[in-house]
């Protein structure tokens, strides 16, 4: 197909919605990519460019001729060309912000004007809005009189004589409802402005918990400003957890389309503070030389101890982490979630060292072997568990995330008391 | 507040959303939670109860008087009851169903027909369609017309004689149009159809791949059986992130408010097969018990390069496994992907060999042992990057979920590479 058959392509493309165009284009490699855009490129339209990943994207957009990038920028909604330049390099957001008519581009400089990662980065500014005394009729027939609505709405905002939101109609009700009944007595209940400073990550949470389909953004006057609808919310929802996933696992952000220099950067920082980390495991060994010189035995067992402590203080972690995350825990219950990790620590300790235990004991034929680590067990179980709570509590009530930095530490702390406890055991009660 | 004072108590829940009264009732203790139930038991509507988690909602379900319980059921839509019931027991699902009216009794036994997590179970029978002919005023005039509108639609579908659903309109393109247009020339171009029987992950993914707000649900005759909302699958969304996060720490699904009994028999199984997996690297450690005997330092060092691969490997892993969930991950892009990896794996070993190597040599005196370890290293990442990509693909190729069972293998397989090459690689070299 990439043999140069423009028209062939095109056809090939035709049936494809543009995200599932955009993700062919980030799975082929550059240059596969690069012929793909020559050929294809005065049909790429603009919500393909918003469906790519940012690395992926400046390519293409480097690749395109400035009146395909000017055609297909034009035909999106504010937020969504917000989105498509906000980490491009200066001089191709002024060739995109160029080619804007004058009055998006006032649009979307002020939607910059906002932090990144704000509800005014997502928000979009085509408002569908009537004063709040109006009735049915007079909505509809102003909607039909508006030339250029957004491409999506779901409820029309109402606002008093100074832009302040006071409620919002959905079209279904505005559909079904008499011409003459009042647009105030059909509004929602359940209405919800979002501050044009708060955090995306706030603003999905919002969408998510009170089941929002779009909601009115404010300034600090409480005055309209925007619109977010709950596809970008969906959106934020996503990132945020991918952010989530793989901040614990140690990997920066990042996509498969990435290069082995770029991954590797982002990889090596939390390896390198791994290393020192566990040479801090490797100096509390390093104490007990004699006693494993005396029974070798130990250094046969001691990872076991360790890697347990490793796991079970993971799974406290995850929990916690998660349940920092989606705000179910709180100072509520915080203090009983502590005490049941403790409990279900203790319990895993006792369920698991009772056959490691009578193993070793078994298989090194030395009962006090298997009485020692199955005893380092128990307590390396526990620490792990309270552990696991303790540190993303902590981080986050020191104001870091706790998805990024808690593994280090619990991973340390269990290391270190898991060769203590043993290695410890071991000398006072072995030799 | 708990003291008594029912009315005092309905005056502080009056300004909450019904999810924040289900949190809240999530995060108080037992007792707690029983007097709030008892006192506020006549006020409990369905919404709070579609938002409580299975584990709760069963319990204050059971609390409730049935006159209460029927009036807080009947209000709710077609989805939310069967969310609502398709976990409880069969006593109280009976309980629920009389409950409902005749109509709605029967939609809702359909839906629960369909398999669990499909997408009929997801999907609401309340539907708003018109025929294909139609124009908009005669769309318009019928939805003026209807007693029953759901209470959320966001476009009216459009059916040829059979049922089968052609297209849909946005409520917002109906609103505003001229009474005279063809319906059929408002369509929406993105038009999709889910299968009753997918799968509710696809469900979510497609809503959040192709930006739908709802789709309309088809049988396996292409009639139309329901329709599906963007709010069920952003929470469908959620709950598959939940799943993955969880799963990849090897912590069964579960809330904080389950007790310790249940949390620690879900925990148990993972630290179990983590046991024996633990007990291979025991096996291989052992058999160099005289070369460490010979050595004690290589006790002291040999857990730096296991935990330095495990690290890596559950880098690769989870971005594998990400991968996967999200469809990025396909046969055009895999061979690519896992080169890419494999070389991040080499150069990460050779960043971080040097300098673990130069100091092991001066800290020990020892220029080989600092070469041994740094070796070792070296493997242990090339194989963790290397493994961690493939365990995955290759759980998914049978048909089992990578989240779930490819932490154990990836750290099993750096955990006995790690000690074995060091251990090996010292024995060969300095002994």
């Amino acid at each position: 197909l990439a043999a140069g058959d423009a028209a062939a392509l095109t056809a090939a493309f035709e049936p494809l919605h543009a995200a599932d165009i955009a993700d062919l284009l980030e799975q082929v490699d550059d240059e596969t990519r690069h012929a793909l855009v020559r050929l294809y490129g005065r049909e790429i339209d603009g919500e393909i460019l918003s469906e790519l990943k940012d690395s992926i994207r400046e390519d293409v957009i480097a690749a395109l001729e400035p009146q395909v990038l000017a055609d297909a920028v034009r035909e999106l909604e504010t937020d969504d060309v917000v989105d498509l330049i906000e980490d491009l390099d200066e001089a191709q957001q002024d060739t995109i912000l160029d080619a804007l008519e004058a009055s998006d581009r006032v649009a979307v400089e002020q939607s910059l004007s906002y932090p990144e990662y704000s509800a005014g980065r997502l928000m979009q500014r085509e408002l569908v809005v009537a004063p709040e005394h109006w009735d049915v009729g007079q909505a509809i027939d102003h909607l039909r009189a508006q030339e250029d609505l957004p491409e999506q709405f779901y409820h029309m905002i109402l606002v008093d004589p100074r832009m302040r939101p006071t409620g919002y109609v959905t079209l279904g009700r505005l559909l079904s409802a008499p011409r003459a009944t009042r647009l105030a007595d059909l509004a929602e209940e359940s209405f919800r402005t979002i501050p044009v400073m708060q955090d995306e990550g706030e603003v999905a949470y919002a969408f998510n918990q009170y089941h929002l389909i779009s909601a009115p953004v404010v300034d600090a006057d409480d005055r309209l400003v925007g619109v977010i609808t709950i596809d970008d919310a969906m959106a934020i929802l996503d990132e945020e957890h991918e952010e989530d996933i793989l901040r614990l696992a140690g990997v920066g952000e990042g996509s498969l389309s990435d290069g082995v220099f770029a991954t590797t950067l982002r990889r090596v920082p939390w390896l390198a503070v791994n290393l020192v980390t566990a040479g801090l495991s490797a100096l509390v060994i390093s104490q007990f030389e004699e006693t494993i010189a005396a029974l070798v035995a130990l250094a046969v067992l001691m990872p076991i101890v360790a890697s347990m402590g490793g796991n079970a203080g993971t799974q406290s972690m995850t929990v916690t982490v998660r349940a920092i995350a989606t705000k179910d825990l709180t100072s509520a219950n915080l203090w009983r979630v502590i005490r049941r990790e403790v409990l279900v620590g203790l319990h895993n300790g006792i369920v698991l060292a009772l056959p490691l235990g009578l193993l070793v004991a078994l298989i090194f034929g030395a009962p006090m072997l298997g009485a020692v680590i199955g005893a380092a067990l128990v307590i390396n179980l526990l620490v792990a568990a309270a552990g696991g709570m303790l540190v993303p509590v902590a981080l986050e009530k020191l104001g870091v995330d706790p998805a990024l930095a808690s593994g280090v530490f619990v991973t340390t702390i269990t290391d270190v008391v898991g060769f203590y406890a043993f290695l410890g055991l071991a000398g006072a009660m072995l030799l």
